[in-house]
């Protein structure tokens, strides 16, 4: 027993929040009595949550995650942690000011510590749900979930239900400064640990350890032969329930390491596919029984107050209030409006000065200065019938009658304008400019309901759709206020500064100087000034302790921090030595990934210390504290790991891949990583590499994905191939080999690092042509949004390779696929036919668009799609093109070779690019001397590009010769001669000189 | 929605007792997130309560119960109710008291209401567990389960934990007023039924209707076997969960129809297996780890004070004061208190009047008159050895210096007493009186540490077991309070009163007037007082209506009222009169079985009215409103169970039947039927039916428990045969044919009425000699404490009717179970040697158990064992022969018949009583006067006795010839002679003679 502490027990801690959540409107129901995963999965979330009726709710549910468990040995992670789950259904305007009541109800001092909103968007395709939202970080731990949920079972959500989801283990271990779960005092006098650490234990021996998988594989399937009949008999809760009773078991055989990925697939597609009809159907019940509960109302829209007259030009200020963007969202939506607002105004009359758009996390701020007063007065003529057709006989006609008719005026008000030299009846009246704040506050509306983001999510409000909710708008025109109305929002004349501040709605009195009116209240909205103040931070406590921060490195970090905040507030936190015998690899991602702290260096030598960004004024010691507690759990988990898979040599984890099924026609991982060694060996010899990078291949072959079944890479899996190395070197490898491992997994995204080795380049070939290959033979192409194995990722992983790596450059798209087939069929699996060439047009179109998304012209690219077997010489190709293709010369050309092309017949321009062999020509038909003149210039091209057949710059720099006798060619020789045999001839000679320009690009596409 | 109720909600109820028991004490936890049927099996109480670690603890649980699934039709009655779970572990002395006090924090006023504890003896054969409590009733409503448990998963409990289950629906329906679940307001503005109901129907349909058979049978064996395995790996919680998972699915199974007999006992015992694995397994895991949460200390054993001295006569008043005894302990422990106080007190000298015993439920009360200051001085003797060997020449012997050393006195002290003739030296002391406080203490120390009901508990006393806990002593000599300490307890001189009561413990001063002084505080000490007030209140109450009580016919419930309560106050109720459309017989069984109300007569007829008995004052309006409620939520469930069944005929039930397995090997409940219409017409021809009565068989044959698949007797088990002759008579069967299927059930306890009717009769021989012979058939025999089948009190039942039912007398049980087994034989059952031998031996034991039970004499019944076939005959024997056993007559008919049967050799003797061949003997070889005369006489007795062989009246009447002729054959002749074949003429005479008797008893055991 654990006595003498003061702090909130944990059960405290629960009952506060259900007196909490109750006090605010809240009913609370119990946890689930059947194993759930999270909070969400209980059907008083999962399916309450669809259809118009209101539901606010809070309940505690124990989580089971199998794939957690730690025997309770690690501070942080539980088999079953618990969370408190809050929906408020609808949205109430204001669930992140509730949110930060609950938190201070706990205790929470929020002014001492550090509580911010970090972009967080849920997804679950178990539950076919989704929703936007934010990790509430408390001094950098995540304790709390915080979603508007968008979607659940596949059906759109109307209206929006906001999902609180409170971490408690986390939560009390801060609140009562421990370090373990176990430590977290639970009641008076009785630890965590002592009330649930046997369960910990033994728990996790089952799920880890010693539950059975065929048996855990018979209960999948009769559960979901339950879930399925329950559906048939339009029982959507006990379906529900067994879909429920499905995933838990999923759960449990996926941390046995029992499931493939196909079996992932297939699983995942039948939960949802069941979570679908359930969620549809419970729909279609509640519809069914008159929705007992009621229909939610949406807000009414505002009404607009009368436009006040404003004198003079004054400066326009206009804010967005919104709860927390995504980081990647401040600087886009910082150019959107910019662009969006200067469009609205230049299509008005309303003249002014600069506009300015800068932007925080929760705001977006628009300053236009100099804002006349109102439109200049104009003139405007509408055109009506032509003269000629407005009279006849000096009357006017019906057809001028009418016009005048349709404009409201006499017809003896018209009058004549003229238009290219021909004659009209129009009108003119005058049209008098409207007032600033009528253009404004027109403009303005639009601005608002106009926003979108990358990801656009709906609240409370249903009519506007963004990235996260808009809360308020603060529109000055000089001190007056600006009248805007955006569904059913209205402008005032406050803004709203942190949520901590003593007066957290603050008036606004002038548009002018609002930067530094925030500025006093620790808001810095120009993102520069906040950029530099990260920078400067880190630096300054960085070297406090001797150190420095890499800001080159770290730039896209630096970013990340700076859009995360509203004022970056330094805290600098250190952690035990004892982990820097990890590899900084390890450390410096989980502190960045994870954490978003900026790592401490000493010249190249990470630290122990880092420098974290609280979102303003703090109690430092508070926040250390906290992010301290959270990294060394973080590490505690790392070091566990590396530890442990220290202990098992690179050659044992290797056998253990034969574990680890990859795909059950295409064998376990150990059958993969068989077939990407020998494939990459196969690769090496068509790269032509080097005895010594061959070893390599070999050796690193041999080990090829050993990582994948050590612990570190099981829990971190962005860390696959990271390990691969440093284990590796620890095992005495050879340091070419343990590069070769890791960059056998790169690049890891789009943009993301290339190999530098040889050996790494042909290894990450042979890993994605095997991928890419295998995909294909079975038939798991990727189809619409579906690409379970990441089959697009590797065919751009495999072109980056092919583009930019100098030794891959001999290996072509075909002869990889080919080989990786051989493997296959090595193994028995068969390849049926035509799915390589399916493969290879997947690739050519994803080459296709990175050469489109990289700017290119169209046409250009496709001529050089040609290239795509070996789209490094495509990108060679292209860069010659666009050097030339302006040019006179290489219009010539083109439009030469354009005249050969297309008088051949159909078969003969359906040639390829490397199309070589020569049809018997009897060039002694051949007697005109233009006919000559060609077929000697084709000779002498042929003859200067022999060895350089592909080099579209050597065929510019020698064709004008080539391009003189071709156009004498078509000027002086009838090509469709009646004879057959010299009209062959003549066909044959230009095919001949098409060939010749045909192995550099497609000219048909120019 | 549901507004304006001002209620507390069943949110606040929850919230209340989580804050009531967490300020007392205990840990607030979550339900388990797997279904169990209780609060209880949640590991935080099943588990939690083994061992000695402390563990007090709160929760909530929704509690599935598969069988109470009522699609949210019915008040009172779900799928999942929600129970409120308390663990204090020790027992803290006063759980009643702090269980009250958590009533009143909920706004139960305890003065209006009436609440009682009534025994609840609870076990749990599935979790092998079982405790002593009570319900508590809130007026009339069962809210609560009070407990102590002794036992769980077989493992004794050390220290017993107090367990406390509130139904909270029930508590929170009388708290409201409401009389349908539904209707609870939950949440302010949301009811019960609005967030529960649709769960209640759909999970009501997938228990009743849906759920797939086969694959709960599958899932119940995939647990089983994961049980199995985690309980190999020594893991108690995982292997414990699987337990609870096979249960629920049980119940699943169960509430489908899906579980015969042979299944159901199968189930039990693999789940009470397991879980005691479990159960054991934890206790041994904690241990291991050193019971991490301590160890429990026993409350220290109480110091008696010094003993004061009371002078002249004075009266003894000594209460012991207990928790809610169960009524039949009340009268019970009386008498054992009167006999074991007057045997103690004769032990010693004091003198002492008129001993009183009286007591209720929650007191005994020991009064002694005129005790008497102290005992009488007296002298004691203790003999040494004989003079003859104390002195040796005038010496003493060390014989006698050992002796006087012994006794410690010089040997000069010694003197001589004479014993038989014998001198012995010896020595006289002094024997002072102890004191009567002296004295008293003692003994009454002795009299409650020797308490012992038919059924023990253990609380946190540890040397102390009875039916419920002693809380308190009151002992008084006069006015003097006497020191008695029992292992923790010391007597005091206060008492204990109504828990209700302003000042509910007070002082009581004086031993006299005892009964008058607990009458001022509401209490009738003495039971006849108790007794007579439950009857004139009934009778007044039901005059007002103009009704009766019948006093007679409800003596036993009478009785039981007597001793539930302290003061019987009675409160009249009144249900609708349309529930008077059910029969008479289930409106009555419900008030008694379930209410223990009295019912209302007028003359014979059933009045709408009842009578209950609160346990003294309360507000009458509001303890009637409670109890009407809770009887109308009963009566509608038998209604609605009794329209639904109307409406379908009995023959379609009767087809229904063979959806109901009555076991495996032995098929279907249809099967049975079959067989029991077809034996009991064989039994009818056996029994000499006449034909009126054969067609009333035969009509009933076919009908034969078509009940059983009622849904009234699936829900009160209690009534099958009742609704059949209900059902039948309705549906236009004659009455015979609706009477015998009512007595077919009859007897249903080894006292309970017998079937009046010749076809009732032989219906129920048929029921039981069918059951009794299937179970020896397929050896399921009962052996020891373990009868599943109640195949002992079918063997009962079978003897009472074959005993008491005169038409049944012309059946034999040999041959009843003879033709029950071809029964079987002809459904394809093979009927295993011996099998039918071992079942009537069953019987014969049982016969002869019923004769002794009844306290006939050992030898007696020993002498008609032999009629245990026709048992209606031996019970005439008997009779005969308790009327002549003592007669000289009788003596010599006996001395005679058993020198006939001495001398015949062993297998002569082995003759059954029945025998009725004759050997050929050679008549003309006994030629001897007394020879002859006796084979004279021999045959005289046989043609006296023809035609009543079996009858020992007539036997003895026409005996004294024969017996004569028995004493001069053996005075003259030698049976032994030494031709062998007049010895084998003589013996035959002998065995002739022997056979004479035999037919009527078993003359050697006399």
């Amino acid at each position: 027993m654990n006595n003498g502490h003061t702090a909130l027990t944990m059960q405290d801690a629960i009952l506060t929040l259900q007196n909490y959540w109750s006090d605010n409107g809240c009913m609370i129901t119990q946890p689930l009595n059947t194993e759930v995963g999270a909070g969400t999965a209980n059907p008083a979330t999962a399916l309450r949550v669809i259809g118009p009726e209101p539901w606010s709710v809070a309940y505690v549910e124990p989580s089971v995650r199998p794939d957690d468990s730690r025997y309770g040995e690690n501070p942080n992670r539980l088999q079953t942690h618990t969370q408190f789950q809050v929906i408020l259904k609808p949205d109430p305007g204001n669930p992140q000011e509730l949110y930060l009541g609950s938190l201070q109800a706990l205790g929470v001092d929020l002014r001492a510590h550090d509580v911010r909103f970090v972009e967080d968007n849920w997804a679950s395709p178990a539950l076919g749900a989704w929703g936007l939202g934010w990790e509430v970080w408390l001094d950098g731990m995540e304790i709390t979930q915080f979603t508007y949920f968008q979607q659940v079972g596949g059906v759109s959500l109307s209206p929006v239900s906001v999902e609180i989801t409170y971490g408690l283990e986390r939560i009390l271990m801060n609140l009562q400064g421990v370090s373990h779960f176990k430590d977290i005092v639970y009641a008076p006098g009785i630890t965590y640990g002592e009330v649930f650490g046997q369960n910990e234990y033994e728990m996790s021996r089952y799920y880890l350890d010693d539950a059975d998988v065929d048996t855990n594989h018979r209960l999948f399937e009769a559960y979901a032969a339950e879930a399925r009949r329950m559906l048939d008999l339009e029982l959507p809760v006990p379906a529900y329930t067994y879909v429920l009773k499905c995933s838990h078991t999923f759960n449990v055989l996926d941390a046995r390491g029992a499931i493939s990925t196909t079996e992932r697939a297939k699983a995942f597609s039948l939960m949802r596919g069941l979570t679908h009809e359930s969620a549809k159907l419970w729909a279609r019940r509640r519809t069914a029984l008159g929705h007992p509960l009621g229909v939610t109302a949406a807000p009414a829209p505002a009404v607009r107050a009368a436009l006040p007259s404003v004198p003079g030009p004054e400066t326009l200020l206009f804010e967005i209030g919104l709860e927390e963007l995504p980081y990647a969202d401040v600087p886009a939506t910082t150019d959107a409006v910019r662009e969006v607002i200067t469009a609205k105004l230049a299509a008005t009359r309303l003249r002014h000065g600069a506009i300015t758009v800068l932007a925080t996390p929760r705001r977006v701020v628009v300053t236009v200065e100099a804002v006349q007063p109102r439109e200049p007065d104009t003139e405007k003529t509408v055109r009506g019938p032509k003269v000629a057709a407005a009279y006849k006989d000096g009357a006017p006609t019906p057809a001028l009658l009418g016009f005048a008719r349709s404009q409201g005026v006499d017809p003896s008000a018209l009058k004549t304008v003229a238009v290219g030299g021909v004659e009209y009846v129009a009108v003119t009246r005058d049209e008098p400019g409207r007032t600033a704040v009528e253009v404004l506050s027109g403009v303005l509306t639009e601005v608002v309901s106009g926003l979108r983001s990358t990801r656009n999510m709906r609240w409370n409000d249903p009519n506007l759709s963004f990235s996260r909710p808009v809360r308020w708008l603060l529109a000055l025109l000089g001190r007056s206020p600006l009248p805007v109305t955006v569904s059913a929002l209205v402008a005032g004349d406050t803004t709203r500064v942190h949520r901590t501040a003593p007066d957290p709605e603050v008036r606004v009195t002038a548009a002018e100087g609002y930067a530094h009116f925030l500025r006093m209240y620790g808001i810095m909205l120009d993102r520069a000034d906040r950029r530099a103040a990260v920078v400067r931070g880190g630096q300054e406590l960085a070297a406090e302790v001797g150190g420095r921060i890499d800001v080159a490195g770290q730039a896209g970090l630096i970013d990340e921090i700076t859009d995360i905040v509203e004022f970056p507030h330094p805290v600098r936190g250190s952690f035990d030595e004892r982990y820097l015998e990890l590899p900084a690899s390890v450390l410096t991602t989980v502190m960045r990934k994870h954490q978003r702290y900026l790592p401490v260096l000493d010249g190249d030598r990470l630290m122990p210390h880092f420098v974290t960004f609280a979102n303003g004024a703090c109690d430092d010691d508070v926040v250390r504290a906290g992010n301290e507690g959270v990294l060394r759990a973080r590490y505690e988990d790392a070091a566990f790991f590396w530890r442990a898979d220290l202990k098992v040599a690179p050659e044992e984890f290797r056998r253990r891949l034969d574990q680890l099924t990859f795909e059950d026609r295409l064998g376990t991982v150990a059958d993969r990583a068989d077939r990407i060694a020998a494939l990459a060996l196969d690769l090496a010899a068509r790269a032509g590499l080097a005895e010594g990078a061959l070893a390599t291949v070999r050796r690193a072959g041999e080990l090829a994905k050993f990582d994948l079944a050590s612990q570190m890479v099981v829990e971190f899996s962005g860390l696959a191939g990271v390990m691969a190395e440093e284990y590796a070197r620890r095992a005495g490898e050879p340091d070419e080999v343990a590069l070769a491992l890791a960059e056998m997994e790169l690049p890891r995204s789009a943009g993301g690092a290339l190999p530098t080795g040889d050996a790494g380049a042909v290894l990450s070939l042979a890993d994605r042509f095997d991928l890419v290959t295998g995909m294909f033979v079975i038939g798991a192409a990727p189809t619409g949004s579906s690409d379970p194995f990441g089959v697009r990722r590797a065919a751009i992983g495999l072109l980056n390779v092919l583009r930019r790596v100098p030794a891959a450059a001999g290996v072509r798209v075909g002869d990889g696929l080919n080989a990786a087939a051989a493997r296959y069929a090595a193994q028995g699996v068969e390849v049926p036919a035509g799915r390589l060439e399916e493969a290879a047009e997947l690739i050519a179109r994803r080459y296709e668009q990175q050469l489109t998304d990289a700017g290119h012209e169209h046409r250009l690219v496709q001529a050089v799609r040609v290239w795509a077997d070996r789209p490094a010489q495509g990108d060679r190709t292209l860069a010659t093109l666009e050097r030339h293709v302006g040019t006179e010369e290489f219009g010539a050309l083109t439009a030469a070779l354009q005249r050969v092309v297309r008088i051949l017949p159909g078969d003969a321009q359906e040639n390829t690019a490397d199309a070589a062999a020569t049809d018997p020509v009897d060039r002694n038909l051949l007697s005109a001397p233009a006919e000559l003149r060609l077929a000697e210039s084709a000779e002498a091209v042929r003859d200067a590009l022999r060895g350089r057949e592909d080099d579209l710059a050597a065929l510019i720099e020698v064709s004008a010769p080539l391009v003189a006798a071709i156009d004498a060619f078509f000027d002086e020789v009838l090509v469709m001669d009646p004879d057959p045999a010299i009209r062959a001839a003549r066909l044959a000679l230009l095919t001949d000189v098409a060939r010749l320009a045909r192995t550099t690009l497609d000219w048909s596409a120019l």
